[in-house]
């Protein structure tokens, strides 16, 4: 089976994708974007990313190119995220920062308390940046452990995020939709007239009154006008069965622009 | 009067300023969170800052500083946003490419079609990555041609941002809470405890009842467990009259963990 995922090697996503499928032929993309459509282009079986995180809230890349996919949602994985500022040099050396947006705002407190004056810079992904820092003794990358392992840095100081507690949940594309196994969760994307007050409190009514639990939503800018959204929301229960059925049919009937992006089994709590 | 903003000169912040208050005695700080707080500690009058773009979605930096804020939003600007891309040197010779994560948000698609292979970096304010384009003729940095003017760069493109159509939503804070106008506006953030399903939904029910518009709905991850937000609202009308006033009562009743971040008059629409 090949797996895609954002590269190169060492990145968070690999050690999500080996959790999520250990055997599988690991396929590395440059940028996100492209981790998120190589199943739609046939380039792979299955593909891996993260879609929030704990502390820094959603990967915005991902929820605006989920909007225009055909692959649906099959899986999830929710991983503790460490982050580690790793370097050739030394901590009194570091001038230049390098990561992904999302560790970086993971970290911002940190960076701004020790490094107030260094140059921060934002890569494709956190191995990459690591890659980068093997150059450079004063700069340093903030990512994985194993990234450090890989291209040969020091982990100067470990677990820089804001908070101690911090996890990043993956979502896993494929080809197929799954089938129910009683213990599921459907994610879904809905968009809401922005001229039209209630429509939300509308749309909630629908799963509430049927007692599905919703653990997530999450809004995205439609990016036609201000105030005009997307609405990226999960809900307990499998999109062909039961409630969540008759819930999704019932919108359907009211015309309700919804996308439902997957149903799969939900990941062990952490 | 002192208004805070984000520096140096020439940031988008600083147009909306002068649309705010052109006679203000603008107070500069380096990093977007130092703008938040500068009421709260007595640095200027009022301060304005970005908290929502319509193609990148919120100020993640500012909406988590609003929730341990004293100051309140006291107003609000839109201003239309053209991104723009500017050097010394010429198009073909731009190898890194700087500004905010925001603006670099907002041009994510045009980066990755013209410049695929050039080093992006993350500074604090637009105007201060076309202080450092200023510098190298193969650097350019993406923000207001305000700044191009400023610091001696040529604008190379113009409106570079991936729709053609883009505003930013700035608000303003201040030392005290404004009277109603009749044509008001608040902002309220909301924290919804994830173990009670429905509680977004009874929430939004108080003000579906009572026929109060919502022109906004943001979460924000409470940095706790993956799951758990708040919710940043915005509503028509002033949180001391009326039905809102009634709603809020409401939900104080209730025990919601809720607080009013301020009401202000509404800005013109776009």
């Amino acid at each position: 089976m090949k797996l895609g995922l954002l590269g190169p090697e060492g990145t968070f996503s690999e050690a999500a994708a080996k959790k999520w499928s250990p055997d599988a032929e690991m396929v590395f993309f440059d940028d996100m974007e492209s981790a998120v459509t190589a199943v739609d282009e046939g380039l792979c079986d299955e593909s891996i990313v993260p879609v929030e995180n704990s502390l820094e809230g959603p990967v915005n890349v991902v929820l605006d190119t989920l909007l225009d996919l055909r692959s649906p949602i099959i899986g999830e994985e929710v991983l503790p995220i460490k982050q580690c500022l790793m370097s050739r040099g030394e901590f009194k050396d570091i001038k230049v920062i390098v990561s992904m947006s999302q560790p970086l705002g993971q970290c911002r407190r940190y960076i701004h308390e020790h490094f107030p004056l260094a140059e921060v810079r934002a890569t494709g992904s956190t191995a990459h940046a690591a890659k980068l820092a093997q150059e450079f003794p004063e700069m340093a990358a903030i990512g994985c452990s194993e990234a450090a392992k890989l291209y040969g840095l020091k982990v100067i100081r470990e677990g820089i995020q804001d908070q101690p507690m911090n996890h990043t949940r993956f979502i896993v594309l494929g080809t197929h939709n799954v089938a129910a196994t009683g213990r599921d969760k459907t994610s879904l994307a809905v968009y809401l007239d922005r001229d039209r007050p209630g429509a939300l409190y509308e749309f909630l009514g629908e799963f509430a009154r049927r007692s599905i639990n919703m653990t997530r939503i999450e809004s995205r800018p439609s990016k036609k006008v201000l105030g005009d959204y997307w609405f990226f929301i999960d809900v307990e229960g499998h999109a062909a069965e039961g409630v969540l059925k008759e819930a999704i049919a019932a919108l359907a009937h009211k015309n309700t622009r919804l996308k439902v992006l997957g149903s799969y089994p939900r990941a062990d709590i952490l």
